[in-house]
């Protein structure tokens, strides 16, 4: 038996619970910030056996990994117009940090 | 030693930190949500020397299993008595997930 | 590789967010309370390499050891002059408790 402790951002949070349960694997969240990852995450806890591990690793790359995205620029507010970029701009998004720990013993009351 | 890491429902989570303290252990809450158990949950992380796993998971158990409890129906505000059920109905609450950590250190500053 | 969770106060959990930052040290904060420490305090989760656990766990020590502060006294509201302490107090603060354990396997996505 493994514990999967998986640090993803908040905005995939959602995608990543759904997609663990579509396939039966139950997880905890933990409201975590900073670190890993800029900005708001969420901490997965996920107990599996061994042989699912792979299954769980791949789950998560596929609902978390780091990707680029086009993000429309925003209209400066009255001034400062010389810092405007008037096209979409790629930012990096995305991204999960994932420990494998061994658990000695499982228990279910 | 062992890191002893209990999700439990949060109606049980005082009761359990209450009886944690009474036998002398140590426990810190983490906020957590989902997955495991319905509703909110609360994860323990216990730290304990070897030979005190066996007590701890035994308070976890008295203090935390699923059991069944009779829940009084609640009257229909308006409308549909049609769904009313005029009885009272056994739900199942409480219930925990233990991981047992090995750890390969502990300190204390 | 291990994963350090450090139980800190908040009180000093953000002098020691800095001081992980500043030696490339990346780590993930989970809201905790009660238990190991006093008050509300933070859980933090840092991953690293076997050969620079000492060096994290020195700057845990260095920010987060527990120590004596002189607290002012806060003079009585109306009432009870009988219970006011008209000179400096000796407090504990801060303390981490901290549990290195073992990784089996660690995935960046
Ligand atoms: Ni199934
Ligand atoms: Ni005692
Ligand atoms: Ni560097």
């Amino acid at each position: 038996m493994k514990l999967i402790m998986a640090v993803v951002q908040d905005k995939d949070s959602n995608r990543l619970s759904d997609a663990l349960i579509e396939k039966d694997f139950r997880a905890t969240k933990l409201a975590s910030t900073g670190g890993f990852l800029k900005a708001g995450n969420t901490t997965f806890l996920i107990g599996t056996d061994d042989e699912n591990v792979e299954q769980v690793l791949s789950i998560i790359k596929e609902n978390c990994k780091t990707r680029e995205q086009l993000v429309a620029p925003i209209s400066p507010m009255g001034g400062n117009a010389d810092s405007y970029v008037p096209y979409p701009v790629e930012v990096q998004i995305g991204g999960a940090t994932v420990f494998i720990l061994p658990v000695d013993r499982f228990e279910k009351f």
